[in-house]
């Protein structure tokens, strides 16, 4: 009896293994992909759905990624900063942009709000925290969002006059986080 | 007389100069804008119609570039490579990838064939020749293109066969063309 708990124990760690590798490696993927196929997932976060579209762990991109991500109403991205360029193009609904340019003081500060919607584009500028809100409320917000120096390395704020130095590295990001191997260390 | 024709001319100058400054400067331009009133153009190019959503010498960008291009039946890139990645996104239409990954010998060779659709998404490797052809009679074929290391600077192909050595470099590309300023050059 223990015997079969464990060959299905250890069949079953194979599979997820397998299945894991299968979705955090180009093999086998196609070159041309269905993005209503991709695997897309709130990685805990409420409201959210994303996708990779193309991604550095994920088809093995070293200068830029896309996402496709989709903001139920009262969602949206946290309050966050990045020393990477990003470039969003609003496919779908409206919602604001708040965007802080104290990069230069202890804090963000109060930010400046910028109404998006379908069919605008905006780009962030390198370290600026900033954070889209999806403040329609009857309407889903749907962007994608290209960054360069993939994979994402985010610094979170939990509000705009917590201090740069208090901001939180999250790296891996939620999305990269299965696929992440960590370099082996250094053992000298 | 001739006063009055040399101020009109001056004045056409000098006003030309300052449309053509303002349409290639992030100067006045609003953070977040409507893609449908970006300048679009065809550059010479039939079947064409290019906007350059957020570009190196028109907004700034160091990293990435996006780009909306619409081919109409029958038209498409030329036969190009870049040492830069690219991520297309098909917005609208459907249509071929040729894509040759003979960097490695003399010229191309004869590409394989993807068809590309609507929700689709596939990226180029770095260096392989590759056009993209709305081979779709009726529909325009409408993609986001996304690249790095911009301003684009392309190696450009008369066919399949053309030895890389003879693929002729165009920079600044198309829509690059009126808003680049060429470096000043070494005196000594």
């Amino acid at each position: 009896m223990a015997g079969h708990w464990l060959t299905f124990f250890f069949t079953s760690l194979l599979v997820s293994a397998m299945a894991e590798a299968s979705h955090c490696s180009t093999k086998g993927l196609p070159l041309v992909r269905n993005i209503s196929e991709l695997p897309q997932d709130n990685y805990g976060r409420g409201g959210l759905s994303h996708v990779t579209v193309a991604g550095a762990f994920m088809h093995g991109m070293k200068e830029v990624e896309v996402w496709l991500q989709t903001f139920a109403p009262r969602s949206g991205t946290p309050i966050h900063r990045h020393s990477c360029e990003e470039v969003f193009v609003v496919l779908k609904g409206s919602g604001t942009l708040y965007l802080a340019s104290g990069s230069h003081e202890k804090h963000p500060g109060k930010p400046q709000e910028f109404r998006i919607y379908s069919n605008s584009t905006f780009h962030i500028p390198v370290n600026d925290a900033h954070q889209v809100w999806n403040t329609n409320e009857h309407e889903d917000l749907q962007v994608l969002a290209v960054i360069s120096r993939p994979p994402a390395k985010v610094f979170i704020y939990e509000d705009w006059f917590m201090p740069h130095t208090a901001a939180r590295w999250k790296f891996p990001y939620y999305w990269d986080e299965h696929c992440f191997e960590a370099p082996p260390k250094d053992e000298l």
